[in-house]
């Protein structure tokens, strides 16, 4: 028996503004700096998938590769690519969209859609210097 | 005599949209896809300014580094980090932020500022993908 | 007027083996070394496609970047994707599969293609530490 | 006392091709995509071997990385560089030459060769977008 | 509750030379290779500093990003960077400027100054090669 | 005919000092910052090697890249790798190792070497956001 990691990676591209409205705009841009910009900025997400679990003897892989893809496009990527976080994401209503609340958010929007419990981690870049991640504990 | 170019990166952050009013909602969506969403999306921008010409002998540089990153901060990534480039920055009132369109802005925010004609070309990174040159011919 | 380049970047992973018929054994060892393995080898290819003119003033675009990505993927990533270059593609007929003859035969394959002249260069590549760049000079 | 991770990375490139001859041709197809292409294709592939333990407080390595980079070289990149993975590998005989395989195959050629059982992990990339790790489990 | 992990990158350049003074000089030779030169060499070090633990549900953050550069900045990059890593830098006397050791250092430079016991990891790459991470066990 | 670019990339990491002993303490550190730093400081570099001329048609390549290998090998690296470039570089004596000193001495050192007047231009990389170029112009 050997346990795997595979890791796949996908992009996307969209705006978002860190704000919390019940806060004042001073406590806002104490906070969130620059971020809380009122009409946004963007970024080019880089998103790691990672899923673990024992290779399928018969076939050497953990999961069918074409599939993951299709799982993550059709979740995530149509979701939020081009897209103002704030504003075109049903699953982001309410939740402010740190790179800490949108690695939890696309684990619950992946953890049933992936098969046999492999969702290990979602690694998510927001920039070159930042990333967040989340295992679901 | 020796003509060198030197290569000064910086990154910067920002929403925008494609979006040009004077054409119908489809003409922008066929020409610019997912790039004209309504309420924008965004990119990490990174930014190569060249510039080229000889180095002093006495010091063998082409120009002070702090100084050109000076420059660079203050004339392009202070106006355009965590901005909208559609709403918040006056040098493109008016020009639809295409990676073409900044290059060229950008080219001529810094020409005048860069000492001695030294400027000698802007290159701007979008996304992994996609870069957009301009050499002021 | 503005001339801008554009630059576009796609993937495709192949196999190869050089290998000329018409030399012996031990000079085809003496010049491609390791690369002419009977058995072949293979890369993860990174090809840019670089366009150059006037971007259309209404527009701000050098080109319909959904429309250069079509071309590209139709003409080359489709033909040379996942195949053996010596045995998988037309194109390749009879050509030793080096990065610079790559280089020269994707520029010949995209030439026609790309509309208005735009084509510029070719850069392909072949490893971390290998590049060829072809210009159809 | 202080457990500390090293890892040091390498690279090969080699072509294979997914196929079990158990299956039917529309079944390798269905898992393996064009990864089953008959003549096959290839990678850059990056391998990092991460070791893990006590520094030796009179030196502050772990260990020499002159002698891992050789051990690296000698156990696994003379075997798999420049080759075709499913002909010319003997560890590889009978094994399908997935991501997830090749990981395991990599780490039970280094774990004995590797002094005072130091290897920790496999991180074997296969594209840009494809990373397996194996950890012995 | 979720417990999320979010890394920050930084970068300093530095001298450094590996050689200690009780072994022969062909011992430091056999053991550190051309780092042992007397006159030294250097690198472009890139660090990760890696927080874990829960985001505050008011604000979405583990924490103040720009507090973190700040410590990070303040407390490792200005004492490092552009510096001879055994001539400059009080916290290393006496210590072989290993990647092994470098990373135990800056946990314990870091250790106390990130606030709420939120370091993890720390994770220091020497060279594109070569990369050294301490927890603190 | 066809003319194509091959560019091949080699990697040295290096210390130095940027001072001249012509100038006051003051001017150094207003011309060159931190970089003059009495104990020194270092750097990863990247150096690209770019050779233009027409593939020789018998083989399909411009020239024997283990060839050239060899060459960037021990005219550049074993000279600077792991060294001081203001103390062990013959060549860089009385130079002021700046990068744009380094591509003018590294073009030098390659020029005759690299056989057919096949050298085009070296590429100096310092750190991932400084890069000089020299064509021998």
């Amino acid at each position: 028996m050997s346990k795997v990691y595979l890791i796949r990676k996908a992009h996307f591209s969209a705006a978002h503004r860190l704000y919390n409205p019940e806060m004042t705009e001073s406590d806002n841009w104490g906070i969130y700096g620059p971020c809380t910009n009122a009409n946004g900025h963007g970024h080019n997400y880089t998103l790691e998938v990672v899923i673990a679990g024992e290779p399928d003897p018969k076939t050497g892989i953990l999961m069918n590769l074409a599939h993951l893809k299709e799982i993550v496009h059709d979740v995530v990527i149509k979701e939020m690519d081009h897209k103002n976080l704030n504003l075109d994401v049903p699953a982001l209503r309410g939740i402010i969209p740190t790179a800490e609340n949108l690695s939890i958010v696309i684990w619950k929007m992946l953890k049933e859609k992936v098969p046999r419990g492999l969702l290990h981690e979602i690694r998510l870049r927001e920039t070159e210097n930042n990333l967040s991640i989340y295992r679901g504990e």
